[in-house]
């Protein structure tokens, strides 16, 4: 599947925003991050009164076939059927987050192993019951990986035209920050043991297996000399997310971008379109150790470091309202001259 | 003016507090510093489900003698004024914020160097017409710095008993940084150059010149032996500001902390008070570089550091829905039992 990123580098409304920006009724610079946050959604947008429209989070579940063996993940498998229905009943944080931030939220199975009965509030896009075991095999194949990534567009597509223009996206999948972990290390090029943490909560031994587990699985990968690297180690909610950043950057959405789970798919999203990044805001550093490290690599500092590692979206429904606050001052704060305030004596 | 302020070290609800956050449905501790302050807001209201009534942000003003001769300072003294209306008008940074997050905003005249008409919206609570130039003399009297501290007390009481159980402070008043800078080097023994930045927007040798003229002032207070450091330092809003911090904990309120001029606030009352540490959420880190060290200072990490440095409260006003994050989470969210999810295998 091809998208049609735009570069948003050269955008005149740039200079109109930084002198909108600069004669706030504020020293120059002195709101930091919100300014800039303020102009990268103008240049998005293509104007100097950004507006947030229908802020949306989307979040994508599946299962993974290494988590069936409970080497890698401290929950069983079955804790990602039940947190769909904790989802759809509003119990999970990321109900709680959206409820107080008036984000709407939607549920995709991407790929959980349970056969949901028709579910007002799930979206149904399962690819298969759960991805292969990476250890033996390819998590999935090169179809169901175009399937993932097209079926991911298509919800984008679909939220942008029920008039959403900023979106965020969040996951739930027991053993994904396995599969993060591998594709972290593929595209960042670190040791794969740097790439691994305590994911729901491992001790310190149980982190010793996990990476000696990873370590297998990459060794066998490479002398392997496998090509689609986002279908081998899966899973079908990292790719579905691939294909919603991609076609969200596509339709000049802004983009915001959760956690450890959510920048692998970014990192797949960026190889082969780095534009991509310009329609990114970083909603928080994860308290999963590899995260930084991916922020490292695309020199990026969130808006939250508050070491939350839950997943499902929560980094940007926290973060949200930091956004919110960036628009509203471009937009409702007077000027030194409208309001009559003298500017530097210098 | 004596204050009464319980430590909450012994509260039997922590431990009430913890299991509740323990079997909410999340990996234990992945909610990262929400769970503290979660658990910090019901150690203070004593209380397993706390709720946040009329948050309130009261921005105290004042004018400083050492600001007419412009050497610390690249705006004019008349800015304070003309803030004071612009704050009326609903056209400043803490007005945008404060109306996004359903803050209360009140203002008060702690001593501009301004005569106002009686404005709806405006608190009189001059002391005097700004406060003396230290260079010189003492900023205020001992007694006008008893009247601020009362003052301040007097107003949070009242809002207090209009219901307000959350409250932060913000300030205006051209100048301030440089008292803030002397107050620091006096609570935290630091070098008083290293306690000095950019305030509004100085470049670097303007910065150099502030610091000369404060090592110079900070040299004759040593040698003249005074000993109330806030009166000889000022300013009014910073001094009323204290007084509301103590009354504030005095009332079990959740105190949220702002920059660099309302953490040397702070440390005034914190001399006296240590407890009051334990009523205080730290919003955010100022881009003004002394605002890091007092945080260090205190043991300190705040909800967001995005490089403001505007005061007012601003940092208060965008990290607020953070904290209402925290509550809302410990309580609307489900447990593994209410909603029949699996807790680990482990």
């Amino acid at each position: 599947m091809k998208f049609d990123i735009e570069s948003l580098s050269n955008r005149k409304v740039k200079d109109i925003l930084q002198y909108k920006i600069n004669t706030k009724t504020k020293p120059l610079g002195a709101l930091g991050t919100l300014e800039e946050i303020a102009m990268q959604i103008g240049a998005i947008q293509n104007s100097e009164s950004p507006k947030l429209k229908n802020p949306t989070i989307l979040v994508f579940a599946g299962d993974h076939g290494i988590a069936k063996k409970g080497e890698v993940n401290p929950y069983p498998q079955e804790v990602t059927a039940q947190m769909i229905y904790n989802f759809i009943q509003g119990g999970a944080a990321i109900n709680v987050f959206c409820q107080q931030n008036n984000i709407d939220l939607k549920v995709i199975d991407a790929g959980v192993n349970h056969k949901f009965d028709a579910i007002p509030g799930l979206i149904n896009a399962k690819i298969a019951f759960g991805t292969k075991n990476y250890q033996d095999q390819p998590a999935m194949t090169a179809q169901e990986c175009d399937a993932a990534i097209h079926k991911g567009a298509e919800i984008v597509a679909k939220t942008y035209n029920n008039g959403c223009n900023i979106i965020g996206f969040g996951e739930m999948g027991i053993g994904n920050t396995s599969s993060a972990s591998l594709l972290m290390s593929h595209y960042t090029g670190i040791e794969i043991s740097e790439c691994v943490g305590a994911g729901t909560g491992l001790n310190s031994e149980a982190i010793k297996q996990k990476q000696k587990v990873l370590t297998e699985v990459y060794k066998k990968y490479k002398s392997a000399k496998q090509v689609n690297t986002l279908a081998y180690f899966g899973g079908f909610e990292i790719a579905m997310i691939t294909g919603a950043i991609l076609k969200a950057a596509e339709l000049k959405m802004t983009i915001i971008i959760d956690g450890f789970i959510v920048t692998s798919a970014l990192l797949a999203a960026h190889e082969k379109y780095p534009e991509v990044l310009e329609y990114c805001i970083f909603a928080h550093t994860s308290g999963e150790q590899g995260h930084k490290k991916m922020l490292d690599f695309f020199k990026k500092e969130p808006l939250i470091n508050l070491g939350m590692r839950l997943g499902e979206g929560t980094g940007v429904a926290v973060a949200y309202p930091i956004i919110v606050s960036a628009v509203n001052f471009l937009n409702n704060m007077a000027s030194f001259e409208s309001a009559g305030v003298s500017n530097t004596t210098t």
